[in-house]
């Protein structure tokens, strides 16, 4: 079960959901494997392995192109093999996406989630920071989905209260992260042009979500998801031209070598 | 190689593109395995197949709500086993997807594609009109893409020449099922809520193709293959509403009905 709460063509957000779910069931060893990002091999029951999940995510499109897209999930699984050894990981991210670069932006997104990870192990930033890139990777277009942030899964250790303590600073800094920036450029002026570019790039976001996202099509093929929850993340609009090229040095062409090759934002 | 031609932002079709393709090389078994739709094994000499493939497909998206998107391909493919075999068979269909039902086109567009198929053997519509409604499924809202057509794969008998016919008659007759029903509704009125319904079909019609169309699969799992052509058939502009149901007796409930349970439109 859960709760989705979405806001749908708003003053400044043109589509922003949170989902929130507790599930619990009997997994097929397939699903199993969906589930976790390293092939680490867990032993059925009769081919069934009861598991629990629970987390939160969010997506936030904004109406201003100026105005970067967030994502952000938060989650924690136990799966129970068949000689009674419980398997648990915490799994997770905060992901910025924007329409153009602003490198300001950029820097204050990444600083903040490194500050809330810096708290708890130095290793941790740079580790997530590189596997959020790696993740959020359009293999068919060369390009990353956004700017990244952070992206972790499998996690298990130390220990599941020191974890559970990173993964709550990861939270914790979710909206001072975004809000700041959303804060700083909902009133900017844009052209017809920005919004058509923006659209381009919305689309991008729907073929990364239906064609590579892990949770996405984990839930697509879960029986009795819920479709309207999962695919909330898409935006309320988006566009496909053939062939559509920006031209060179223009803003357009800026994010875009941004998305071919990713940036250290902090050091 | 091939030739990729598209039409965008036209006075009566939004998005219009058609490529004709013949590509050859060498391909992996699990490649192979995705091209054909029964699992035929193919004997691979040191795990690389041998491979030709040559076809033709287009997609229409139109502005005016009332005229519905068509699609066709037809294509055919050659792949020689380890001990020199060579294997061939034909594949394609054509199939439309109207924002609002009309009958008479929907009969029209059937016959049409009946008549082609009669000529050649009485068995093949009913056939290739299930597999259509089939293949052209998404699953995860339990609708189909559109209303249907003929649809097949893998067909390799009785012969090639005969296959060869078959498949001309098909091609032949994608303008006059068509054709006319644009001409019939490219000047129909249409209001803004209607529109709208357009862009929340053509956000299914992205779902279909980026998450089950077998095509666009194989072409961004291809290295080297042009996404922009594979691409192609996704529409210029679509949407996506949270929790959009349409009220109950309303044009929009009226096809949605008949994308869950497909209809018989011709005898």
């Amino acid at each position: 079960g859960g709760i989705s709460c979405v806001l749908q063509d708003g003053e400044v957000f043109e589509k922003a959901g949170v989902n929130v779910s507790v599930v619990f069931g009997l997994l097929s060893e397939e699903a199993a494997r969906q589930m976790r990002s390293r092939g680490k091999s867990l032993k059925a029951k009769d081919g069934k392995l009861p598991f629990c999940a629970m987390g939160v995510s969010s997506v936030i499109h904004p109406k201003n192109p100026h105005v970067p897209t967030m994502h952000f999930n938060y989650r924690y699984f136990e799966i129970e093999e068949a000689d009674g050894t419980k398997q648990w990981w915490f799994g997770g991210g905060t992901d910025l996406t924007p329409t153009y670069l602003n490198e300001e932006d950029a820097v204050h997104f990444h600083k903040t989630l490194k500050e809330a990870c810096d708290k708890h192990d130095l290793k941790l930033y740079p580790k997530y920071k590189k596997w959020c890139d790696d993740y959020f990777y359009i293999k068919h277009r060369d390009e990353r989905r956004g700017i990244g942030g952070i992206f972790f899964d499998d996690v298990d250790s130390p220990s599941k209260e020191e974890v559970f303590q990173f993964v709550k600073s990861c939270a914790k800094a979710v909206v001072p992260c975004y809000i700041p920036i959303v804060k700083r450029h909902c009133h900017d002026s844009f052209t017809p042009e920005e919004k058509l570019w923006q659209q381009l790039r919305r689309g991008r976001y729907v073929e990364f979500n239906l064609v590579y996202d892990r949770g996405t099509k984990f839930g697509l093929l879960t029986p009795g998801s819920r479709i309207e929850s999962i695919l909330m993340s898409l935006p309320l609009t988006a566009r496909w031209e053939y062939m559509h090229t920006p031209p060179q040095s223009s803003k357009e062409a800026e994010i875009l070598e941004v998305l071919r090759n990713p940036k250290d934002w902090v050091h």
